[in-house]
């Protein structure tokens, strides 16, 4: 389909959908109902929406206060109950929020993604339906060599003809499977190969999309693994794109989120007494921590920060 | 608590909560709005009432006309693609919508309920708090005695006297545990048990609260089991509550769950054959039909209806 | 890596987990045993082997009559209490078996099979390796139009000239865009693109590997919509080789999972209504059964068989 | 049943159960088989045993290599490999482990326990089945105060005529409330009450059984909540005989566990930056550290150990 036919469609219906508000009495969140069904760019051709949510900070608040009753009752503030519920790892009162949003991710990602189980998913079928024509390709600063410490990720970015030559690849191969996909699905002049069978051409840079809604327990968890410096760029822009708005949706949440993991650490019962050991002006090595190289050296980056 | 000052509060907050209708964009369904927070009645001190909500029938459509693209663009109306999706057991699209509720029932009933495990559950703790003195006594016609023939069912009601020593028995027993939990507690001229030992000696009929947050699709799932004439009563009617609480919400999804979960039956392998030799206008005997004597009487039973 | 040489090494690899057999007193089956680590088959490059397994039919019995304790003592033999579980949904004792498998398939069936989500997987990931040079190529009579009735079907098999330009774009392309993967890699002369963007070139026909264990309930249902006719003929390819597994491992489940699951058919409200009728001698037309054409239609070819 | 009638069948079943060992081809751990099926005691009349598990620590290790393929090849040896994915939270591979455990447990227990939702259980049914005269009663040394300062927890032990109070009642209400039960239920010169009605009058420190089946990366998330000093005792006691277990079945991965989870702290972003200001011989107090009092009084209490 015409890209710029599709962004009016698009438009079309979001402005529909937002043509007149509705009353209700449920828990709503000001700051992200402007936020609804409007598209946030991510890579080069992909985007997320958020189509719906449930809740806010003071559905946590409430369901914490069922569960412990009159013992909350005349306690802490909200934000501090928030607070000692993250610390504890008490999930199931974040658990009462729900979210639900509208995704467009190459299918590589894709498949990352998926991996996150506890979640409701409704993807565009490629059985019943011809993918558009839209393929990532990254920005020559994404071009990145192979890291050489880390089995899984990326070092330096590409320099000079080599990134050329990637991108060139990249935008050839994609383009003449997408021309051999639908050459085979024509019908012109020839029978036409079934849909289910004529996508397995296609690389695993091309779009897909689906609807994932998720609760906010869960959805913090892909957070804290996705938009981790270690996960691969091309799934964490999409992480830090929900950061955003779930910091508008439960801002107290996502404040306790912030100091309670994505910048918390874990320190293993033997980096505990090592820690103990430095507070009490002992100096410590690797050989007298139990600590094998590796964890001493992860052990010591925490400290650095 | 005193039931009057509880009631009182509990009116207060409901008014509260819906003093002022805010304005939202997302899928709103007036029938359901009526009904947020408002306490159905169940059994003799039990509630149920919807806490919140998400999505509607054009969800579960949306969501399948992402998966089915433009397969499904010019099909059907979405009435028809609802009782397609549920005809051929396509559950994802229903898994878009998201329900919860607060719910206050006996403890045995709240064993039963949790063993579906796909839902997010907040319940009071006793830890934290002292359970109310509040217990289920079944009103006299639901008194019946061991079925004769289903292992876990219920036969006739219990008559004369027999009823009478029954209720009397939970009625003391019940009165008695809940005194001795409050002696143990009691910190007048003595330490006092701690709250999470008392409670064990609280009988099963005594009420719990909690908020139970689930899906579309696992909800009917729940309903297919305990809405039906072999679930406990106990439980059954919560079920229904909920039922007349979904058909508000859905109607079209809830019409078809009618049509093809409720009200259908499950025919075996051996029965379609047996089906098939009958409508043609042979004569087929258990003994001939390949079917147990069990599975011919229930064979037998879903013909007669 | 050469496929001679995998071979090999594969079959040293079992020959090794194969040389001792050891003492256990768990429940074992014989005839899985002796499917263990062996290597079925399944596409051109695929394979499906049990790598473990845990329970038979015997722990199913077992965990029933923990459940429905005393009133199934004297009650039935195994087999019959199995139909009866099978029959009335009761689906957790089915749960107390778990099976480990190892596959090999092509990615685009990957992302089928992920979709259920009640399962534990492994896949390789090609962030951290570099995927072997192999592609599913259909064979000829798997070449099949798109399905005129069914919008997510294959209709006739392709003739002539057809089938093979599309073969020769199958092969040509994936042979080309693993080319270009590898170009890509290389550490030649180049500094060598990371594989976890590498691999967004390679197609979805490649095939990747993954361990997926899963309890023998939800394997049930897996098996139940994807060894049904109207599945992808490459997934249920190996849904079929799982049944044939499922059938040596617990036998008398996978009997009462024919007759009560694989061949038996939901009849809906309006269809047993217009059953009762038809088997009073009645004729029914569509017009007067309350069912729409398609509803209908598939009524009958119910009827039919 | 009479106790000793009981413990005489058990151990002929046990006994039944181990009299010919079975020879096999899976994962088998030597340690494990020694426990398999022998009754440890916990509680006054609980148990815990091991009815059935699959894998061990090379399984674990041997799903991480298919993850990580070749980059795994010549990196660590099998212990090595399993710190590092207990430290990265890389949870699949512990996912491929499962053990089966059956439980008799006072239902208050089982209420909390049941809370963990991703395992598989079978319980023993009060519907179908009489349960057992046997309640759990503490030792005078596990009867409590409510702690002051822990909405959730015990204080100081029971003194005196107390705790002689407090078990009296419990025990003289569970014996009464049974007698009733039983007197409900009886069909001498009366109907009798259904089963599933009787049950509501008997308190939640009657013992129930199930079997509970669970993969090990779930089972450790239960240990580390519940083998928590916070945890109340009558389920941490469960937890302590199930870690003793894990330790006989996966020794590398319950020694990286102990050192990653059950010893480990989790420290906030504020709290690094607090540590690392202390560590650069900075005095550091609440004020200054931007940390709520109690968040201050937490982090001081992990620092000291």
């Amino acid at each position: 389909m015409n890209q710029a036919l599709l962004k009016a469609r698009e438009h079309t219906a979001i402005a529909e959908l937002k043509s007149e508000p509705k009353s209700t009495y449920r828990a709503t969140v000001t700051a992200l109902e402007a936020q609804l069904y409007e598209f946030i760019p991510v890579l080069d051709h992909g985007f997320i929406r958020v189509m719906d949510y449930m809740g806010d900070d003071g559905a946590i608040v409430q369901a914490a206060r069922v569960s412990y009753g009159q013992g909350t009752k005349h306690a802490r503030d909200d934000s501090g109950l928030i607070r000692y519920l993250m610390r504890h790892w008490h999930s199931t009162p974040f658990e009462m929020c729900e979210i639900k949003f509208h995704v467009k991710l190459p299918v590589f990602v894709a498949r990352q993604w998926i991996r996150h189980r506890t979640a409701n998913v409704n993807e565009y079928s490629a059985r019943y339906s011809i993918l558009d024509r839209e393929f990532y390709i990254p920005s020559p600063e994404n071009l990145a060599t192979q890291s050489s410490t880390n089995g899984q990720g990326r070092g330096a970015v590409l320099a000079g003809d080599e990134a050329e030559r990637v991108l060139d690849i990249l935008k050839d191969d994609s383009a003449r499977c997408y021309d051999h996909y639908e050459a085979m699905l024509s019908q012109e002049s020839q029978q036409g190969l079934a849909r289910e069978l004529a996508r397995m051409n296609l690389p695993m840079n091309i779009y897909t999309q689906w609807y994932w809604k998720v609760d906010l327990h869960n959805l913090m968890h892909f957070l804290r693994l996705r938009a981790d410096a270690h996960a691969q760029m091309e799934i964490r822009v999409y992480a830090e794109a929900i950061c955003e708005l779930v910091k508008a949706w439960v801002p107290a949440t996502y404040a306790a989120f912030e100091d309670y993991r994505l910048n918390a650490a874990q320190i293993s019962g033997p980096g505990m007494v090592a820690l103990r050991r430095m507070l009490a002006g002992e100096e410590v090595t690797q050989e007298g921590s139990g600590m094998s190289k590796g964890e001493w050296r992860e052990f010591q980056a925490l400290l650095e920060g």
